[in-house]
């Protein structure tokens, strides 16, 4: 047992609480919890973090624990808004260059998706303007990818996801497909709108306090997975969306901009079945395959 | 509006970030947050934060705002645990020397302690063996600071805080006390002993996973406010206790230790009407008087 220090001094302090982790057994979680320290505390003195700021800071945090349930995530959403998700992304997609690049998970992804057939709908009739997605799925030497699991996810024409709905009864505007033997998908969807991330929560509260707005330009959620593959988490945005240069949550790369086609050809509407204007988007997807660790 | 990058990097995200609050109306919101995400931004980059681990980060957080209600505050125990609350006071405290010093005030204050009479109790018959506390309230010039309103509050004889009972149905353990003229003020409580923080929720997990136990030493709560000084929150911590060099909450400081005098004598036990040997505890406590501050 050490002596008590007779300075209980911040400088003490940093590494008193460092020092009490020194026999934690999982040593990566030692590293963690060292750099946290020294960067939480770094910051606490660099500002001065008064008592009264410390409880504000308190408050917010349990606001924001409290405001989470099973389909609201709002820790999610703060890290969404303050980069800390897509700088998580971007440091694991460095070992997955050549692919297609990553975007944050966001806050909307459920696991209860239905299967749609190529070509089918993942959204119910009158959700939005229709909205035919094709593609297909290739690895970074070119060679189609049969069979990957394709999970999508999008807003529907009010910009609202499904899970928003106090009463959702089943998933909308979200399927899984799959890719065929030449590695092609194919469905319907609803065109995306831009759309307001929650603002109700403490987070709204955080970007109105920072005179930020809350609003995320258009896209698709795509969400691809393939055995002998590393998993794709992306999305494609709407080119000339009003958001695409300020994303709420910071997730546009220029690489995952995409088309979103307008048609009002009458013959071409008969023949895609709708009696409205449509929209088509063409995008491929690139998987890196998982690197087998060469022999010790 | 900004062209998008073309490098959606690590480091143009940071910058990202923090110029997205550039018109924050709060010019000291603006400082806070730039601090913040530069360190915390820092901390992601330096240990190189994985997706999986950045989930269990998420899932703590949630768990640790969902571990709140009205009489469990997760979020100060963290702070707590992790010394951030000690370096807040340690901060704050630098303006008031001279005084006595301050320490954590502890997720287990409440501000529904009863009025208690010179000399009276603060726990009710049997929480534990009998302690006197005496002493004086004055400023840094020594003058007796009179009607100071004094919060004590401690754990009772089996190391448990009243709000820690499920059937807790009011005060038990804590009480207000007014100094008289001279300062002076004097209590019965019953003995402090150590006591593990409430180790059930994610902190709990947290010390476990970093190898560190959840004591800490026994000590009794002060909170002391006079119209005119500063206010105090501190303690009073048991001189020869086992947890002083360990407190999970880093809270002691050298001054800030007392002697529990422990009174076998059977006259004494008469005269204080006690039928076991009880303990006493003579400390004062030197408010600073608050700055006026200078005409411009």
């Amino acid at each position: 047992m050490n002596e008590l220090h007779e300075n209980h001094t911040a400088a003490w302090l940093t590494q008193a609480v460092i020092d009490s982790a020194s026999t934690a057994p999982d040593a990566r979680l030692r590293t963690i919890f060292s750099s946290l320290i020294e960067h939480l505390h770094a910051f606490v003195r660099e500002v001065e973090l008064t008592p009264e700021e410390w409880m504000a800071g308190i408050e917010f945090l349990t606001a924001t624990g409290q405001k989470c349930d099973g389909v609201r995530q709002e820790f999610i959403l703060l890290s969404d808004t303050i980069g800390v998700s897509m700088l998580v992304d971007a440091l694991a997609s460095r070992v997955a260059s050549g692919g297609t690049e990553s975007t944050v998970l966001g806050p909307f992804f459920t696991t209860d998706a239905h299967d749609v057939a190529a070509g089918g709908s993942i959204a119910k009739a009158g959700a939005g303007q229709p909205l035919f997605v094709s593609g297909r799925v290739r690895d970074t030497s070119g060679q189609p990818v049969a069979n990957a699991v394709i999970e999508v996810w999008e807003v529907d024409g009010t910009g609202t996801y499904d899970v928003q709905y106090a009463d959702r009864v089943e998933p909308d505007c979200r399927g899984r497909l799959h890719t065929d033997a030449n590695g092609a998908f194919d469905f319907r969807g609803i065109r995306p709108v831009s759309y307001s991330i929650p603002g109700d929560g403490p987070v709204g509260a955080m970007l109105a306090a920072l005179g930020r707005h809350t609003m995320r330009p258009a896209h698709v959620h795509f969400k691809i997975e393939s055995r002998g593959h590393v998993p794709l988490t992306t999305a494609i945005y709407a080119k000339g969306d009003q958001y695409l240069n300020g994303d709420a949550v910071f997730g546009v790369k220029p690489s995952l901009i995409g088309d979103f086609v307008r048609h009002d050809d009458a013959a071409e509407m008969r023949e895609r079945g709708c009696d409205t204007p449509f929209f088509t988007l063409e995008r491929d997807f690139v998987l890196v395959p998982v690197q087998v660790a060469a022999p010790a």
